[in-house]
């Protein structure tokens, strides 16, 4: 029986879930996929490693995952396999081998997160997990001024977390939009090389309140450059948080992704 | 304090309620938001009836209800009171006085439903509580021929449940569409002066197998002449299932409901 690497395509709603990374303690998407492998590889563990470690709560349309597995079946059975054990949510959305060099946080040249927002008055109980419910004003228009601040080849410790442990905070935000949806609400898309601890989160809370007209658009210059996360406003709830895409050179040039309800 | 007749337009999130209807046990929506209504008219109850008694686990885009209230709260101070204190999976849209003759369900002269379909390989866990994922084969063209042959003024005996008590069982389905949505997937919208019990779900069961070449199209005018419901297919889940809007006459004219994502 041969071993491999595999790479795994994964989407998964967060709300139940500890965050993507094992844990002691409490349901992860890893340990939940990891477990299935394991099944599906006759008991031979599968230690998976990911794009993004996605935070407690936070969603993913496109997360990718790798690990090595030693198992008979092909990827087409594996995919089969995956679809019948895992639980309504997560799913395997595609199962590939890969070169066993593959490494899928390492090698990821872009991510794409949104958040999403409810704007409507009473709050949309249909999307109550995948959207922030926001009272009052917003201001589209200053909130679009902000974001322009943010895009370009930066030092995001500003908006970073005093948790995130990474030394390089230097990040290439090559995206950062507003992009209205129906249904009074709309949602925040950020691509870049790499995020920080928290980063979207704490940017969009600071786009909340610049677009509340409670701080100013100049705000986010001021943080970018005193890089003092005292400055930024609260961090906005992990449920509107989504991991958009994962992108990678080998799988060739891509369309810009887009805006999905 | 002056007491009134108010209709309250509501929305909710199924999954975790026991349907509409007030029950001995479990969580009901009619009780969580009669609770928060006594609450705001201190502590004097208040009775909610409702356009439809949505079974357990059917969502809500627009459910109307009405109901006798002894406060001194105007209507946009209940609505503010329903904001506050209703949980996130329910919500008051508006909150309207209303002549006292009003009644929610008597009143209505068209009702529409949407059931969700996720017709993704793989199944997305982001759309898993409001949508059916569909495994194999679904042909849209059968389906819409099996839905052409529901339109009209019909005996539906065949498609109610035995539990359905109400003797007249002639509808006006005056719409019955296949109605595709982005991201591989669509919804059944239909359209009617009222519906019995179990007859969206029940059409739907039997659409999916017509969809699925397992059945003849032919077969639903066969359900629909002998009204035998052991001739229709199960029952599809309740989660696919949203009652999408309520009409009265009272409302004026109103544009057809928009299929919204």
């Amino acid at each position: 029986m041969s071993s491999r690497r595999i790479r795994i395509d994964l989407a998964y709603d967060g709300t139940d879930f500890e965050g993507f990374q094992l844990q002691p303690r409490g349901r992860t998407v890893q340990g939940v996929v990891e477990a299935v492998l394991e099944r599906l590889a006759g008991g031979r563990p599968v230690r998976l490693r990911a794009a993004s470690r996605t935070d407690s709560g936070v969603h993913a349309r496109k997360q990718v995952v790798d690990g090595r597995i030693e198992t008979s079946l092909d990827d087409h059975a594996l995919e089969r396999g995956l679809e019948a054990l895992l639980p309504r949510d997560v799913s395997a959305v595609r199962v590939a081998t890969v070169p066993d060099s593959f490494h899928s946080m390492h090698h990821a040249i872009a991510k794409t997160y949104r958040f999403r927002m409810d704007l409507s008055r009473h709050g949309d109980p249909l999307i109550a997990r995948y959207a922030v419910h926001h009272r009052g004003r917003f201001d589209p228009e200053l909130v679009e001024r902000g974001l322009r601040l943010l895009v370009g080849r930066r030092d995001f410790t500003g908006f970073a977390d005093s948790r995130c442990r990474v030394r390089e905070r230097v990040r290439c935000l090559d995206r950062a939009e507003w992009a209205p949806l129906e249904d009074a609400g709309g949602c925040f898309v950020f691509r870049a090389d790499g995020f920080l601890t928290y980063m979207v989160r704490n940017m969009v809370g600071t786009l909340l309140e610049i677009g509340r007209g409670k701080r100013a658009v100049e705000a986010i210059a001021e943080i970018l450059e005193t890089r003092d996360r005292r400055l930024a406003a609260a961090t906005a709830p992990a449920r509107g948080l989504c991991l958009w895409d994962v992108e990678y050179a080998s799988d060739g040039p891509v369309d810009a992704p887009t805006v999905r309800h």
